[in-house]
């Protein structure tokens, strides 16, 4: 049974580790680890964790990062170590943020918040089960959280 | 025979990858191996991946990151992952991206990006094929998608 | 016994080493080894060198940034050597970094120091010695120094 | 004899590679291997294959990048992978960029262009045949393609 | 007996290599090596290949970063370059850096080279011998070429 490791933090403000595993769970039967961290700059060695101890064939890493500019700042590093990571374990870890200033309040937050990471749940089981699924949809503009824009009139 | 990895974007809107193979199967018999993901964060892992366990001797890693300051922040990480998945295999991943805001309207966005993945992907042929030929365009001020700009009048 | 790392700067205006040590002593039984670099910018290999040659299986990285935008620019840098030093040991090293200008005086700002630094400190012990405490606590908005901003009303 | 190895781009709009070759040439007798890459972010990967599949002692990687804000991403991210290049091989890799907006016309671009080529091809004679000449230099406050500022009148 | 690297620039416009050797024989016998770049791009593999390649315990990496945005970029490239030589060798390498819009006139900018390039020499000195003082000193801001700011009056 493939093994998808999941794992989200106490500094985001809405559940998104548990949308995910429940996504997951509708799809496919995977073995499924799930951990928490304090905040996304902990997820890049939380996810690799996964990966080289846990036997992780795929993370979903999922965060919340904060609307000042230092936050920013945390999310670009926080990106910067997971792509790290990927690399290192040759392993994808699907980045799943979602910024506290994305929606116009807290509830369109929370309603991105899960959405988002339910939509990435599907790419991570598509990932892993059926990439041929995702050439199809090359190009065609899939958003997650977001409607899709679908593509170009050329 | 030799292999090419091409992969590409759902998130994008244009199939820059199709444009890529077409392109390279005018000029040379290569086996080519295509696949997709989500965004372009996903694409330095992907690529590696199609290096090392593939064994692709080349890969062109196409994408359109966003318009907003956010998406540029993307792709800046994506394109610092795909620098080093370079140095980590000692092989060449050209990248070709084509952001939303490049183009006017929708119809000179599509031009471009077909333009772009098509005139790249003739650079991935000569880099793997002739590499001689780039040599003696040094210097010679080449653009992919919009027009040459030519050498300095000094 | 396990070995916590703790290392701090002489360039910070307050000793958030020694706050971070007590309050650990107060939760559990741990050999904590503690040094100290001039600045942010050592903390990395500082870090690194405490787990590779000392054993320690997680360590705190405390400092203070200072406010001018060259000290966001080190503190950066800092930031990205930490999350690099994690990776290449698969050991969390938990970032404690306190902005001089997070603080409206000298008395706020030390006050945040200290808090910071014991709060951190307990997700330290969580992290090594019951991780599923955090997993409760995934999503609920935890904030370390100041008061915890709480899940999102959805 | 030693190898010396030249990588420039045909995005450049000056031949750089060739002042290089022919600086070179005047001052010592070595074995230069060169080649031509599209563009700077290709710059990294080249040089490490120059190293590590060629046998070359150090590098020059020349480029010219572009005025927009764009272009000075991407001089960053390919600085980033130089340097990192170097570090993977022990092996100095001399940049040498000149940015399209450092001439006020064609004219004095191309001058430019040369000139920081050729000055920067006497520090790599001098790193490679004469490291003792730099360290005469130390703070004298030199500049390639400018005139020298000089040392500081304390 | 011990081996401290120094390495510095011909960009500078003070010798800060001759200060900070200067300055470590009045307080220690040590075994020091010092060579010469030509910018501080150049700093992180001079700095790895002086402990790798020469036995060096601990470097000191001294420049200049010139007042123009781009010099500033050259700055942030260097640093995360010599904070990656560190984690790749588990060895301090002390970054000393002052940038030429510190001081108001040239006067002031060569006494802040030599004095933070001394200041810094006396802590390779600590780190390497008396590493228990460094701890002593922790938060109580502690500066180099500026006058120390102290603890917080909390």
């Amino acid at each position: 049974m493939k093994i998808i490791g999941i794992v989200d933090t106490t500094f985001a403000r809405f559940d998104m580790g548990s949308a995910a595993v429940d996504e997951i769970k509708q799809y496919v039967s995977a073995r499924i680890i799930r951990i928490t961290v304090p905040g996304i700059k902990d997820l890049p060695v939380a996810s690799k964790k996964l990966i080289e101890e846990q036997g992780c064939e795929i993370v979903m890493a999922l965060g919340m990062p904060g609307a000042a500019e230092k936050d920013k700042m945390c999310a670009h590093e926080a990106s910067t170590g997971i792509i790290q990571a990927q690399l290192m374990t040759n392993t994808h870890i699907i980045e799943v943020f979602v910024h506290e200033d994305e929606g116009k309040d807290e509830k369109e937050l929370a309603f991105l918040m899960e959405n988002r990471a339910r939509e990435h749940a599907r790419n991570v089981v598509d990932l892993l089960f059926k990439p041929e699924k995702l050439v199809k949809q090359a190009g065609t503009g899939q958003r997650q959280g977001f409607e899709d824009v679908g593509s170009l009139r050329g």
